[in-house]
């Protein structure tokens, strides 16, 4: 329990998700990585391809976290303005960097490795490379912000080579209790008693809903997987108490 | 053409979201909805159930985009904070508000109506709201600010009552052109070379990625759907000229 909270922000670069078009999957992803790390995601941002937006989001994220995931626009084409948008946050300038050519030329020929692919090779000065084993453009970390790439399966290939940079915090446990029949209003008070109770539990019920309520959903969670035993039988007691409740109606 | 551009910011509440425990489907839909009226999504944010960060991220949201649309956290339990820090953002008092009682009780016996039910009848002074078809409980309108459901289908059934107050701006159209056994490398250049020949048009291309890759999307987006039709001819000529380079290697 001497461990630190570790936090991150996730940023998730492109039009496309905000266009409706494409459904971000980066950001739970991340997040359920993180979560044994101990690592607790404070806020998510999806912002444009857009410059000023990059430089301004980035700038912002690494004063508030430990920890910034940037995911997006590395790409050959002339809306991957990433990295320049990174270097430009942190006042690096940025160049092709022989390291990262080298590792476009495991994948292209010197005769493919034209202008654009060879803008994938563009680093803000000092970053360290991240390896890439899918497609070999390497992502970067500059201080505590990691740009990876945008596309799902080489993302989280990626995070194979931050793992072992990142400083692991106070793991959050959590334990949850399904009640069907059961309405959130009802279990509100007991719920709020129960999570004034301990210091250290944050308490959440998600209803289950289609046209009609199915139940609730009732998570615990905690740096205390010994006080969480025992969160849990009173929201399994309290489940019980609502039902008995309900059938008396 | 007379139309303005009409912008969005999207603010989705919730810790759930942030831990990974549950994928957001909020922000591609409502930006999905959104494009058929012309309203362009500028941002989107995932934050966590804190009255502070809520205050902040709605008055500069509200201060940058044309609407905002807030979703989460106004349900009856302790977590649920969204109604008073939108009061707060624009220093407005909040109580029990009668008509949303009224509403309240077209679901709800009058001892169901408990303290914590109550809860979700606290709208913020001056508050328009926004019917919720399907579980009675209110959104509410403040300004620019739609507060609306987390819960996806009573979200969106949320959206059939905001959809008249909404000023519909300049529609965007798009094309789309799959080419498969082409890189993004490839195309960069003569990519780039079309969207500078348009000053309306916004072009982006999409790999499709597992292990491999398997292709590119192209798509332009832009206000003259006739000007399309002559972007995509170009982009179905771009795509045919690098097949034959392609074939020629």
């Amino acid at each position: 329990m001497s461990k630190k909270v570790i936090t991150a922000g996730i940023v998730v670069i492109g039009d496309e998700l905000l266009s409706g078009r494409t459904q971000d999957s980066n950001i739970s992803y991340i997040a359920k990585w993180l979560e044994p790390l101990g690592i607790r995601v404070e806020e998510a941002r999806i912002i444009k391809d857009c410059e000023s937006i990059i430089v301004n989001t980035v700038r912002e994220f690494s004063k508030r976290f430990t920890y910034i995931f940037t995911t997006g626009g590395i790409g050959p084409t002339h809306d991957d303005i990433t990295a320049d948008a990174i270097a430009k946050a942190f006042n690096l300038s940025i160049d092709i960097r022989e390291d990262a050519v080298r590792m476009l030329k495991q994948r292209y020929s010197d005769k493919e490795l034209n202008k654009a692919r060879l803008r994938m090779a563009r680093i803000p000065k000092g970053a360290s490379l991240i390896k890439n084993p899918v497609s070999q453009a390497p992502g970067f970390q500059v201080s505590n912000v990691f740009t990876l790439a945008g596309i799902p399966s080489i993302m989280r290939a990626m995070l194979i080579d931050v793992q072992d940079r990142l400083e692991t915090g106070i793991k959050l446990y959590s334990i949850a209790v399904m009640a069907e029949g059961i309405s959130e209003g009802d279990a509100a008070l007991p719920l709020s008693m129960i999570e004034k109770s301990y210091n250290n539990v944050i308490l959440g019920s998600y209803p289950n809903f289609n046209s009609e309520l199915i139940g609730v959903q009732f998570v615990a969670r905690g740096p205390d997987s010994e006080e969480l035993k025992k969160v849990k039988l009173q929201l399994e007691a309290m489940v019980d108490n609502l039902k008995q409740t309900e059938s008396i109606k």
